[in-house]
């Protein structure tokens, strides 16, 4: 049995993302959203069709983290679909809250595509956002293998590749590489304001490269932040101790550590996947 | 009067660039290195051919910053170029040296293009490097205005836009824009540590970008960031304190002065040139 129906709860980026990958292998897409217009427009790029609360198989609740519990158990409530995932960017809080609602934990696959842009809203939407990305999927000891096949199918038709974590180790591991860096980058765009326009003027594209995740949507982030907070500060607070390091070697001369850092940031580097090692 | 023949003194990344610009302007250009293979090679690659001691229009010093100096008081002594350049990417130091040195300061125009690549030397080398990029000249009160004409010619046979501030604007806008950036992106990267291949295994674009410029050469970062201590310990400071302010927050809970820092990032990010401005 795989997904002939589904329905999408929450048109955003990522939702509509999905509902459009979905269409595009033939499922037929139900949606809904508490913002009218954001629904409305989903429809008009072809996402799906308004959800008028029939059954599905399969319910992505793609809202805000500190909301997706709460959906849940209406949803479960009302019996709308035999499997539930959602696609939150933190895992340990949403299954928390899914617990202390009641919600069935055997229909249920805490999931996260590792993708997004910086544009928000359903026109930022692709079909193609997923593609060769990673989508963590974070299953408890109840789930029932069903459902985790179901919510695997979702993956597979979205063209990403699934991998299974614990929902501590997801938390633990999205801080380090992608929140703390969200938070870095946001941190260098925001000491251009001691910059005049000659300053900015001679930036290149190391700048934009770091700085680009900074354009980020700030009330968006900070949901993603409050949800995973302290992971990101363990983080944070070690690259905060690196660059005082750093400052002070530069002061005092001795670049030995300095170089050492360098060094590091190289390897750390080649080990993201899909970097090439650079051979010059 | 223009560039007939020019003299490239260093053939690694940019030297070479320099060179295989001009070459594709017609200029002669004569090289020199210190190192043998790499002038061999810059050689092979057709940037020029090798210098013998004749004179030239203009003299391009591309040396490490703690070197430019010296070099520039040797080629002067033997009257080599009726100008002369260098590309270094800090210029308070180079021309401290200069003038302890007792060089001419009116045929020397310090220079530095914006433009590098992860990979060094001279097989990294294109002659579009620098297109459509700023290049930093710093004149001095002495410069006579020939040697400025002669150096901006070369500015634009390589297809970059000339930017004229003083050293010390200089030195503190590259702490800001690109050497105090380059630190916080290798420690970022050197974050990377903590995790294991399941955790990378998550990683996205986002944090490809953010440390891109951490694959740069160490030991050419050392002599950069040497060179501008003072100016990149300042930035490196400001950024350190953010982080350690967004930490606290996330601890503490209480977000308003996290997302006031996200949104000084977008408004940072927007500022560079070049950055589309996010319509979503």
């Amino acid at each position: 049995m795989t997904i002939e129906k589904a329905l999408v709860v929450g048109t955003g980026l990522i939702g509509t993302s999905v509902a459009l990958a979905l269409r595009d292998k033939g499922v037929a897409v139900r949606l809904t959203d508490v913002d009218v217009l954001a629904l409305r427009l989903a429809v008009e790029l072809g996402a799906g069709e308004v959800w008028t609360g029939e059954k599905v198989d399969l319910a992505v609740i793609a809202v805000p983290p500190q909301l997706v519990g709460e959906r849940l158990a209406d949803l479960q409530k009302q019996e709308v679909a035999r499997a539930y995932t959602d696609v939150a960017s933190v895992k340990a809080g949403p299954i928390a809250d899914a617990v202390r609602l009641g919600c069935d934990q055997t229909s249920y696959v805490p999931g996260h595509p590792l993708a997004g842009r910086e544009r928000s809203g359903p026109a930022a939407a692709r079909a193609c956002l997923f593609s060769g990305r990673p989508w963590a999927l974070c299953p408890g000891s109840e789930t029932e293998a069903d459902a985790v096949r179901l919510v695997r199918d979702l993956v597979s038709m979205c063209g990403a590749k699934a991998v299974t974590v614990s929902a501590g180790e997801h938390d633990t591991a999205v801080a380090l590489v992608s929140h703390a860096p969200h938070v870095v980058a946001s941190a260098v765009a925001a000491s251009l304001s001691a910059g005049d326009d000659v300053t900015l003027g001679l930036a290149g594209q190391g700048l934009r490269d770091v700085t680009r995740i900074a354009a980020g949507n700030p009330l968006l982030w900070r949901m993603i932040l409050a949800g995973n907070a302290v992971p990101v500060a363990d983080v944070l607070e070690r690259i905060a101790a690196e660059l005082v390091t750093a400052a002070s070697a530069l002061r005092s001369g001795d670049l030995d550590e300095l170089t050492e850092l360098l060094r590091r940031g190289v390897s750390g580097h080649a080990r993201i996947p899909g970097t090439p090692v650079s051979p010059g």
